[in-house]
């Protein structure tokens, strides 16, 4: 029997173009996939031998426990199945790969990371905004809106950093994220934006300020998954894109 | 006539097969292309037709001037050229893109930004770093080590963050961002890492502490570029790569 293995690989933002040589081969090696529900479907045209198997999760909504997922890794990995295990954005970005590798590696088994690119740069990126830029930000911070606990963001700190901020799964919490760094002192007149499916072709986004995101995120009637951009970065959006409908509310 | 365009493409962190299927298209398509000096040569592969013009920079060495760049981009876009503008990482993350982007808009010229892996996350992930994690970092801080004046990190700051650091251009300035960083109550030992030529055949790096990690890269006799990752999530590093020459040194 051969040897199995386990790919961890990140399928991107969403638009499948953003897939990487590696992740193309890494599926078409692979006999079982196992899928996110937050990947793009077009990606599995480069696994045409492998078994899928869906495996999402979403917070609130019917899921596969965590734990059967590593359970199942495991064990088609000792079966000997070469296992691609797809992922939105990057594994290692709020993903969980660590979890995942941790448990591969505690059970002996191969396991590979393929980086993917992350749905923060990138669906900043699809509205014209850099996370990082001179003059404007000294550089960028990655944080959940949903992390709970003694690790949640110190949302005061964070309105102080004069960095950009890119936050992750914020949508369902984005009147207490946006009230938090009011309160640290971020500006009202902040630029700030929420992209919904960036870099897909069902892409929607808002680009107001702090003080008005959350309306404008209402009106435009933005949900998750959805980033959301608060910077001074944000003011270099595209006036290109203002034309289009939803691009921009407030 | 046909009309010309701009592709600002990241290139990934180093590893050819790191590079998009978007970004293989647009260098497919490329007339020209204009390359830096951290970009793999390895992916001119897929430009078989474009003619190659190096305009690397680097700190400190003989290098091409910004403002040459974007006179050149600008001139051969209107020129009727596919223009392929190649970085290293993801333009956006620390690439002087927005700069470049910014530029082309007000002259008019149509330019897409095809994001890239960057290098922060590429590199820790190599190392079996996840620069999130679960009870360990709330989020990730991206900063670049070299950037002065009223724009720099509050290293301070940062300290007290919790999150994972990751800094970019650090190398030069290392001493000096760990002392800011103890002096901010920073743990000296914090694990920490610093990853050269992170993904390619010749990377090196050392995990080490806070307090140890300066020595450490003297002794590796690592140096720029090289990524920094700071923080307890750098103690998920692959314990399997000890026994390679030059990874764990501290």
């Amino acid at each position: 029997m051969s040897r199995g293995k386990v790919w961890l690989i990140g399928a991107g933002p969403g638009d499948p173009e953003l897939l990487t040589l590696k992740a193309v081969r890494a599926l078409s090696e692979a006999d079982v996939v196992l899928l996110d529900e937050l990947v793009n479907r077009a990606v599995l045209v480069h696994a045409p031998r492998a078994r899928v198997v869906e495996v999402g999760k979403r917070g609130g909504c019917k899921s596969t426990p965590q734990a059967f997922i590593e359970r199942l890794m495991v064990r088609l990995a000792r079966a000997g199945k070469i296992v691609a295990r797809l992922k939105g954005g990057d594994p290692f970005i709020f993903g969980r790969g660590g979890e995942e590798m941790l448990v591969l590696r505690a059970a002996g088994i191969d396991c590979e990371i393929v980086s993917g690119i992350t749905s923060g740069i990138a669906a900043s990126a699809s509205l014209g905004i850099p996370v990082t830029h001179r003059g404007l930000a000294p550089g960028a911070i990655f944080v959940t809106g949903h992390s709970g606990g003694e690790l949640a963001p110190d949302w005061a700190q964070l309105a102080r950093s004069r960095m950009t901020l890119v936050i992750y799964m914020g949508m369902t919490q984005l009147p207490r994220i946006v009230a938090a760094l009011r309160e640290g002192g971020l500006a009202a007149d902040t630029p700030a934006a929420a992209i919904q499916n960036g870099t897909l072709d069902g892409q929607r986004s808002v680009v107001a300020t702090l003080s008005t995101l959350a309306q404008a995120v209402t009106v435009a009637g933005l949900a998750s998954p959805a980033i959301l951009v608060i910077g001074d970065v944000v003011s270099l959006a595209a006036v290109a894109r203002e034309a289009e409908p939803l691009r921009r509310v407030a």
